[in-house]
């Protein structure tokens, strides 16, 4: 996954500084859209985050197209085997 | 969340015993599509089932479409507020 303008990558942080970042994407730059990329664990944290932005802050939004994938991660220490480990995407769009 | 033909609930039991469970569904009532239903930390649950499905085991299906909400839970014991809880629903369908 590469950086990418409007894109929020979530990962262990609590959900709330996600939230943050979402709306700060919206406000600094103006867009109308926004994706949120997680995989693993965090597609769980994903998924509140767009709830929350969304029912508690941005009443305005819309979720647009949401996207499931796998990606190959590499083995951890000790271990021989690729993971393959599940992808989320999450389109929030504004207007 | 009311129990509904074509319809799996994931829950906390080991990913593989959903993948069997979603492969039987479309055998056994050779139905055109299946949903996936899962809150909380499922969610990243059901979207590991959905892709080994889709990507090991029956590679003819498709995933549709993906929505995603909130549901108010009842408070845990010794708490007085209700939590909300995010949902996650992946529809995958034969043909």
């Amino acid at each position: 996954m590469s950086k990418e303008p409007n894109t929020v990558y979530i990962g262990r942080k609590p959900t709330m500084n996600y939230v943050l970042a979402v709306i700060t994407s919206f406000n600094s730059s103006d867009t109308k859209k926004v994706t949120l990329k997680a995989r693993g664990r965090a597609i769980t944290t994903a998924v509140d985050v767009a709830e929350i932005v969304n029912n508690r802050f941005m009443k305005d939004l819309n979720v647009g197209e949401i996207t499931i994938g796998t990606e190959e991660m590499p083995p951890r220490e000790g271990e021989n085997r690729a993971r393959m480990v599940s992808t989320i995407e999450i389109t929030l769009t504004r207007g």
